[in-house]
């Protein structure tokens, strides 16, 4: 029914914004499911295992393992859910891709839009938000690091400009968020946000 | 030094042929090694067991772990052995995914070349065998069938058409073997056409 994505880097509270959102919304009678990526599923957890230890991984592999992941968590988890009906709330999608890849590694990013259309079936979220937030904040409240989040400052920093470089190429559809806000104020963002959109008084 | 690749169904030998070209080599002083995808490597073993073990898996999915996979492969086995001046053979490559998933499964063979060419950064074999086999006495010489084995006999069909296409459109680099004939000949047969290339007596 709605396709919303929460973008950003580990430690701005995605998790908690999303769980807040989903509550929201089973209060109000309204269907909805939460999941993420890279990792949801069976298959998926295996190739998020793969690509969250496998020690040194090439950019060609990593790329690779994501899509084969986005492309299974479309058929078997978003698409069948929207066609139940059902307000999906996605931890990352397509856009990390761009933005990881693209902006922080150096990728050719109209490949790696391409290769989203082919992994995603051409499936777009209608919302983004995104928690945007300083990379030295963003670490510092992380406890336990994969290999992703121990990368250098400057990778971390070249995240978040491309997640605002995106947001700015598609401002309909991005809604950016301070995410030093309180979560119960990042969650009011979000919920007036859908209520613009029609999706709170749909039923 | 050379890189060599043997193509085919299950069944039509692959594995034989390889171990005895192996030998010849190494019995005549050349520097060689064996590998295979998918799965070489421990990162490749982990992409082979979901590639052969997740049961239902979508077709961009499996594309792209093939992907993933070889850009592993190609990185960190493939690359540093021809750098070291060995001979690569190499059971399957970028050609099955043309085959399997384009003629067999009918995903744009021209986006398939463009994929194969960015995982494996451009590199080519210089030589595939492909062991032909009609899929009929293929099948029935496997004892125990994985996923894809499992697929109609119709699909395996498709998959022989498209290695002899595939080898019809560039015959300077593919050389097509009957695998119905002895091991022993098969071996012979890819000996004189190593001696034909130089690399027999190049040492």
């Amino acid at each position: 029914m709605l396709f919303v994505t929460f973008e950003g880097p580990e430690g701005a509270g995605k998790t908690t914004a999303i769980m807040g959102v989903f509550d929201a919304l089973i209060d109000r009678g309204i269907p909805a499911i939460i999941t993420r990526e890279p990792g949801s599923g069976s298959f998926g957890k295996k190739v998020r295992e793969l690509l969250l230890d496998s020690g040194e991984i090439n950019p060609r592999s990593e790329l690779f393992l994501f899509l084969a992941d986005r492309a299974n968590h479309v058929d078997t988890i978003v698409r069948p859910a929207l066609a139940a009906g059902k307000v999906v709330l996605c931890d990352r999608y397509a856009d990390s891709t761009v933005v990881y890849q693209g902006y922080a590694r150096g990728m050719d990013i109209d490949n790696l839009r391409a290769l989203n259309e082919m992994a995603t079936g051409g499936l777009s979220p209608q919302l983004t938000f995104l928690l945007d937030l300083a990379p030295e904040i963003g670490l510092a409240r992380l406890t336990k690091k994969d290999r992703i989040d121990s990368e250098s400052l400057e990778f971390h920093q070249m995240v978040r400009n491309g997640f605002l470089a995106e947001a700015k190429l598609e401002p309909k559809r991005w809604k950016v968020l301070d995410s030093t806000l309180p979560a119960e104020e990042i969650v009011e963002n979000i919920l007036e946000e859908l209520l613009l959109q029609k999706i709170l008084n749909s039923k």
